[in-house]
């Protein structure tokens, strides 16, 4: 079950991959570079800095086919793809909610402290969109209107407070994740964002 | 034989980061960072997804000395650089074969699906000029006006299709890259690209 | 001892890191990756390099804590930190030194040559700044005019002149690292630059 859901995030974060680069006039090649890097980006920067090569789209070809396909879905419904832009947020941040599981999940099987993995986490789930941002020469997004990292930290945060209950480890899976999907949410919804460093 | 062709793709590789960096108004240190980035970005990103490490021009100097070299000569004959213009496209052309060759049979022996030996074989062959146009603040050409990637691609298929013939590594080595050769100047020659996503 | 100048040039990387990201107007987030990136983004594309993971920074804390609390610091006191310019400076060029002397011996100790030795020195004292800039869009400033590269690779090349002298090993980790202090002084003091490649 968790595994369809990836593929959500996988999906809504390829999209938005496509999405750019036809905004910056890539051609079919870059275009399928930036859905990729969207998709698989922070994962592959969280697998290089902890050592755990081959990075996992390599050994499970599964991304690199829902990937494919979704970006020649994409340009091909390109003009329909607005009437998506409800179920995409809701699959992108279902997307976020697993990738930052899977991200602290990785950081405690090699032994990492919690503060690491909970860094890895996020990693996991907003990096991807930094790489995309660089390789569109644009000043990272998420760096400037921020609703997305929090959200990670905090489920982070969560699943090391759940783990030392006396729960299923699938519990704290599903918990933690939700604890990023409903912060994120509700950050959209309230327009909650980080106070502001600036007068 | 292999090796000095490596050598000459090294060279137009470096010349072509040189001439960037110069066109940017970057000083010394600058244009030695991009010509070596150019030349072996591609290699060192590809082996570090793997994890083949220390990458491998922290093994095999030579890589180290042609670019030093390369670069130094380039400033110095800048002003005459553009006579060498076709040699240097052939050069870069011949480059790309061999770079797309070895990133396949690199991703060969670490055991991997022939689609990511043909994703290798491309990035080898084309991320150092990617990574040049991220550090001198342009969007990567070759997400634009693609020539490259597509010739990579069908060289890394053209080789797992006569793998399963019964010849010669060397001369799957050898048809290959001449098929990455041989598409691209055909794309140049006949202005052919990607078909546009653009109406 | 030379654990505690360590942090001082953590400090001032992180410093520095904030200020870029301050004239961004990047949000909470974005001033902290900022700052953690110039202040590990070189030793890290090191570790990566050389395949030392899980890179440092996992393994020893001390840097996320110094990061954190140096960012805030920064945040809070920012309209004061001009009265710091010149100790900044200080610590900043103290850190170079250091980075660059540590970098050298991660690659001695990974067997690496001395040119590659040399390099990683260099990478490790200069590459958190360039990937700082990259992540603000920026053309890295080091590449344009440079007061930096140049002392770590003299640094650098010192620390292997002096190894075959019959000196302790922590004598020519301090000259070395003294080398890189004062070369940078007195770029800087007597406006000493690279030779320009442009007329």
């Amino acid at each position: 079950m968790f595994y369809a859901l990836d593929i959500l995030g996988t999906i809504a974060f390829a999209i938005s991959g496509v999405l750019v680069a036809i905004s910056k006039r890539m051609d079919l090649f870059g275009i399928l570079i930036i859905a990729s890097v969207t998709a698989v980006g922070g994962g592959t920067l969280r697998d290089v800095l902890i050592g755990e090569t081959p990075v996992s789209w390599m050994l499970n070809l599964n991304y690199i086919y829902v990937i494919l396909v979704t970006t020649f879905l994409t340009i091909l419904f390109k003009s329909k793809i607005d009437y998506l832009r409800k179920s995409l947020f809701l699959f992108d941040t279902i997307g976020i909610g697993l990738y930052t599981v899977v991200g602290v999940e990785k950081g405690i099987n090699a032994g990492l402290d919690p503060i690491i993995c909970i860094a890895l986490g996020t990693m996991s789930a907003c990096f991807g969109g930094v790489i995309r941002d660089i390789l569109c020469n644009e000043i990272p997004v998420i760096f400037r209107k921020e609703i997305y990292a929090t959200a990670c930290i905090i489920g982070g945060l969560t699943y090391f407070l759940i783990k030392k209950l006396p729960v299923d480890d699938n519990i704290v899976f599903i918990i933690s994740g939700l604890v990023v999907i409903v912060v994120r949410l509700l950050a959209v919804r309230f327009r909650i964002s980080l106070p502001s460093v600036y007068k």
